[in-house]
């Protein structure tokens, strides 16, 4: 199994944190997503799309988007199972996931934020101002879920790990590195952040332990 | 059953859609987002996101997100199934409907637009320019992925309808609709989008029949 991902994508560490959990091997390719790797015809032939993560089963049709990769990972290697056995319990999960991914996510990813930069000539601030809108928005919403309803435990759902912790994770650590995001004010986002922070599958799979990010050396 | 649902939303047409296909009863409620009903607190006490779709089961907690609400309809009434049987066509079928879901629909909604007027203070053609610039990133993704793969038949997806058609008409339909889109570079888009519409499962529940939809008369 091959997985093309960029050490800060928000979308690749989604997939690398679940890959580690279900305990799978995978070769990792890094893309330089602001050199611009993605938009190499090579890659373009593995994913037109130009954005990672895609992964590799066999040679064959790769798969991508993080979510529907994660579903396919947690349907082949039930255990640890990402997904509640219940269909309203999954939908719930699939859609405090879907919040993260789709209301949240595709404001900082950087194709965005160059239109913003080149396209629309917006300085650094305004810049991280739409950052910090989005994020916060995203978080807020979170936030409330989570302390409205009696599903929320030790993790999101319950108390075991689902794919929507997986989301909170890899997006609260996004925003801490783009923007030094205050996760301060969603108290019950920031319990379940540090819980996931715990475990071997969120540290060991971090952007900064990947072998593009950048050293501090 | 309960649909929150706002007539131009392009999320709460995917769920009429497939409500509709499944031939399910549901009570449409209309929020009117350009006015601000999804912020009232009554609307709030439903969806904390304050967006729409939201899908009331039985008077507990409700639905949202439109994939995992058409995700869990598909879950609880299987005829006719919208997602294959197959692993690997289901995460595909996912992909493609998170492509569009997740990297064109979110630049296009309500709370972007009025960011995009009122805090980054852009005229009318700059705007149009936005949302032109990622209705056509979506619409050339869908259109490299429907021409290169084996799989696409009369639909997206083989010769049956699936979630990513209801994704991919109702992405068409918005596009059509907010900045008179043309469809026309896109061969493979559009002879999905036309056979979609041949089906009354797309025309009876359209935009512009809805209750809250402009009148021309």
């Amino acid at each position: 199994m091959k997985l093309y991902s960029y050490w800060r994508s928000q979308a690749s560490y989604r997939v690398r944190i679940a890959l580690h959990l279900k305990d799978i091997q995978a070769e990792i390719v890094t893309l330089d997503l602001l050199k611009g790797d993605q938009h190499a015809p090579a890659y373009r032939a593995v994913n037109p799309e130009g954005v990672v993560p895609a992964l590799i089963l066999d040679g064959r049709v790769p798969l991508f988007q993080s979510l529907a990769i994660v579903e396919y990972l947690d349907e082949q290697y039930p255990e640890p199972r990402l997904l509640p056995a219940d269909a309203r319990d999954r939908a719930y999960v699939r859609a405090l996931a879907q919040i993260v991914a789709m209301d949240a996510h595709p404001f900082i990813v950087p194709r965005v934020r160059k239109y913003l930069e080149h396209e629309l000539g917006l300085d650094e601030p305004a810049r991280t101002k739409w950052l910090s809108h989005w994020l916060d928005a995203g978080t807020r919403t979170l936030e409330h879920l989570l302390a409205r309803d009696a599903r929320t435990g030790l993790f999101c759902h319950r108390d075991a790990l689902t794919l929507v912790d997986i989301c909170l994770a890899a997006h609260v650590t996004s925003a801490i590195m783009l923007c030094g995001f205050d996760i301060g004010p969603y108290p019950a986002v920031r319990r379940v952040f540090d819980r996931c922070m715990e475990l071997d599958a969120f540290t060991a799979t971090h952007p900064l332990r990947q072998p593009d990010a950048p050293r501090n050396d």
